[in-house]
């Protein structure tokens, strides 16, 4: 098996003794082959004109399987997510930027730093090397932006009609400073709900390419990598109980996780909830809930209600979460249950999410 | 973004506020559908039904969006592969066994400890529950057999055409004990080169299936965790300087990788190199050379000289070594050139692979 480490910087030579690194890929007009995934040289040629030219660090050029990182005595946090959107450019982002700041998000969700990813993938033979290039190149700026090493990869190729385009697995580690203890486990009755801006821009800006709607404002991706957010955040309030991103499933299957591993209820109130205008009208044309559409740039926080300012001011001054929120609090509910007040004033069990909503959004 | 260790455990519960698992999924005769994938209800009874019941350890029941794993000061190996091979079962094994072991030997490679998995699932629509099950029941059991817990996971489920089957990438941790110094670039001139047994096994297996070949033997895959190898290996020769898996690109890719990395030439012999004859005769047939035919259990070994009888002493008294064979050395050879000295007594060159000899044969 494979590591970017590896089969990577296998300098090519010629039999006469002369070192050289082949041919060029052709990354302007090329495509992906079976060749690229053979483990020989078309590979090698692949993982180290494109992969290590971007993400080059100390691990991948110790050229071994596996990458050899010093640890300090702590806790460590490790995080996979396997990333099949479609399609593979959006507006705001592309599935490089998403499979990098995914993992990141879930890494910090913990209060922890995140420093390693690893990333595999597995190629469509037929893809253009320029979308991959283009796809490697968001993927070294996400993971530069929040200061993380890729140090170890794979790479694979199937037949055409046997994948689409790329599929792209991260992996991540991060480590959580002293003092620092969240969980989803955490909640107590009477802590404050907060997010740090607007819902389901993600989630409508892919539906809206997939469908060719024409809306009369670009909705765009709220993908975004929460590392910096969020040590502010714990920086001015380490007692945070719970952090979250609601991704897949939205803001009302995070809180319904959040709820049982709490054992506490969710009141949240849907005037206080930021939806932008633009994507309300979309959900409403598409028949979408807002609370149960995908995002990637939002995080939940739940905090004693003393805290609540401090870390709404913190999260304000931020520029991922200019418009942040209190949006309800946590109650004493065996049941459970996460309750919505809407606009109107009538009450609601925002219930799990049944069956498929958004196919492919992350 | 998802791990097992999340969306796993959110126990289905009605309005009236009872707790429960929700219908049990069909697993003698259901198959995977796009709501597996959605971040809802079906995607959480497939993950409490099938992987936390497989899987269950710890860090799962933590149910947080990541594992926390308590790590003391040393060195950490992180290694990731996706696993794509076709079919997904095979003599021998299965891509579940085969994703597993095969990050676990990217771990031992370094002389590591390994301690802890990821694994992500791409699920293609139609794919039968029962080949599922069967698929994570022969993870779990490898795992089991390695003593390494899958702590972090994500499923994703593409459409009908969009996959194939189901591909898995996981991600492997381990520790390196104190005192062990294996890297590709250790080997000396005048190290012995060392292998534990049959080269092609895995390669022929896969190939006979795809091409319905009927062989007289049944050849199968070398597929096993050489996890235990490898620490006896490492307690009776702490100084051994290269370990790595002949995989994809066989034994002729590992040797061209370590050669260049060790700066070193190296020489091996082809009549001391364990081949068996089926093997031999199928990849006559098939136009194959063994010395690039994929293996999923083996490991090259290079050891000092003086340690060498010792090294192979130990291998041939474990099971997965009992055929190990001292099969060449290192040479002082600016070139970094692997050669050959064949049967008949020439000599020539094992250059790199050149194109694609077997497509998703891991």
């Amino acid at each position: 098996m494979t590591t970017i480490s590896i089969k990577s910087y296998p300098v090519r030579r010629e039999h006469a003794g002369h070192v050289n690194k082949g041919p060029k890929l052709n990354l302007k007009s090329g495509y992906v082959d079976l060749s690229h995934g053979s483990g020989g040289r078309a590979m090698a040629q692949l993982i180290d004109q494109l992969f290590l030219e971007n993400f080059d660090n100390e691990w991948l050029s110790q050229k071994n399987d596996q990458a050899m990182i010093a640890v300090s005595t702590g806790r460590m946090v490790v995080t996979t997510d396997a990333h099949v959107i479609s399609p593979l450019f959006f507006p705001g982002g592309d599935i490089g930027s998403l499979s990098v700041n995914g993992t990141i998000n879930d890494i910090v969700m913990s209060g922890a730093k995140p420093l390693y990813l690893s990333a595999s993938f597995i190629l469509e033979e037929g893809l253009r090397l320029s979308d991959l290039q283009k796809i490697v190149i968001s993927m070294a700026n996400a993971a530069r932006d929040a200061n993380v090493a890729i140090v170890a990869g794979d790479t694979k190729v199937v037949e055409r009609g046997k994948g689409d385009g790329v599929f792209i697995t991260t992996t991540g580690i991060g480590f959580v400073p002293e003092g620092v203890n969240i969980s989803g486990s955490n909640a107590k009755p009477g802590d404050c709900i907060l997010i740090n801006g607007y819902l389901g821009d993600h989630g409508v800006a892919i539906m809206a390419q997939r469908n060719n709607l024409k809306f009369s404002t670009d909705i765009q991706s709220d993908t975004a990598g929460l590392h910096d957010l969020v040590m502010k955040m714990v920086e001015a309030v380490p007692g945070i109980h719970c952090l979250r991103d609601p991704t897949r499933g939205g803001l009302a299957t995070t809180l319904n996780e959040l709820a049982i591993q709490s054992k506490a209820g969710f009141f949240i109130d849907e005037s206080c909830i930021p939806v932008r205008v633009e994507v309300a009208s979309a959900c409403e044309l598409l028949g979408l809930d807002p609370l149960y559409v995908a995002n990637e740039g939002k995080l939940v926080a739940i905090c004693a209600s003393d805290d609540a300012k401090t870390l709404l001011e913190v999260m304000r001054s931020h520029p991922l979460g200019r418009h942040s929120a209190i949006i309800g609090e946590v109650t004493a509910d065996p049941r459970q249950l996460v309750q919505l007040r809407t606009r109107l004033g009538g009450m609601r069990i925002v219930d799990w999410l049944v069956g498929e909503q958004l196919p492919r959004i992350c």
